[in-house]
């Protein structure tokens, strides 16, 4: 599909609207993600204008993919969370909810169930409160 | 944590138990699941013995994304889901069922629930035909 140039992933990526970026490289953007899951949800961009991993070149995807290894680590690190689920989804049918590749990293927690996706905003205190302890892990 | 040598993977990387091959190269092999939690559920399993991300190499990673990217195209020629979704899970509070590195990808349609993650064992001829239009799309 054509590539939506104004989605709110591209946006942010040329610094139009803000985010609590954790990492960045040539490549690939890590920042947390605003309506989490759960406690230190971080999502992984690459930089590549593409809306779902069939468009994606395998070097973006190679290079995000480094990201989200990096940023795996200093989650289990920094938050000692039981488990931690990746996911990358394709189509509203998948759970995508912004056309523009990305990757979820979602600790998960013995007995806690998951918040709705993409649905209630986080308090950025919060969020910056947790980054900080994700940034320090790096 | 150790890696455990003779969880269901590994054996099956060393071909002591079958499996629905349909690709496979040097690091990284794409195999049919056999509890599937949609028609056309693939598992893609990095050769090297890792029970979680943090673990395995990033060279190991990297050949798998590959293997899972080309996996992606054909599923979606093959198929034509409406959506695709792609995961990896480590650790049982993230839904880790077989401790080695694994990604699924789960193609997903309109109006239809998931299945459970590994419960029921899929038949064998339907698998056989569903993974023969797949490799057709490889």
């Amino acid at each position: 599909m054509a590539y939506d140039t104004n989605n709110i992933f591209a946006k942010l990526l040329r610094g139009e609207i803000p985010s609590i970026k954790l990492a960045e490289n040539d490549a690939a953007v890590a920042i947390m993600d605003v309506m989490p899951q759960s406690e230190g949800h971080v999502l992984v961009l690459p930089k590549e204008g593409a809306e779902e991993i069939y468009e994606l070149s395998p070097e973006a995807l190679s290079a995000a993919m480094a990201m989200v290894h990096t940023l795996a680590a200093a989650l289990r690190k920094a938050l000692t969370p039981d488990g931690l689920m990746i996911a990358q989804f394709n189509g509203a049918a998948a759970g995508q909810t912004v056309p523009h590749v990305h990757f979820h990293l979602i600790p998960r927690r013995n007995g806690e169930e998951l918040r709705m996706h993409a649905r209630d905003m986080a308090d950025k205190a919060e969020l910056e409160a947790v980054a900080a302890r994700i940034r320090a892990a790096l």
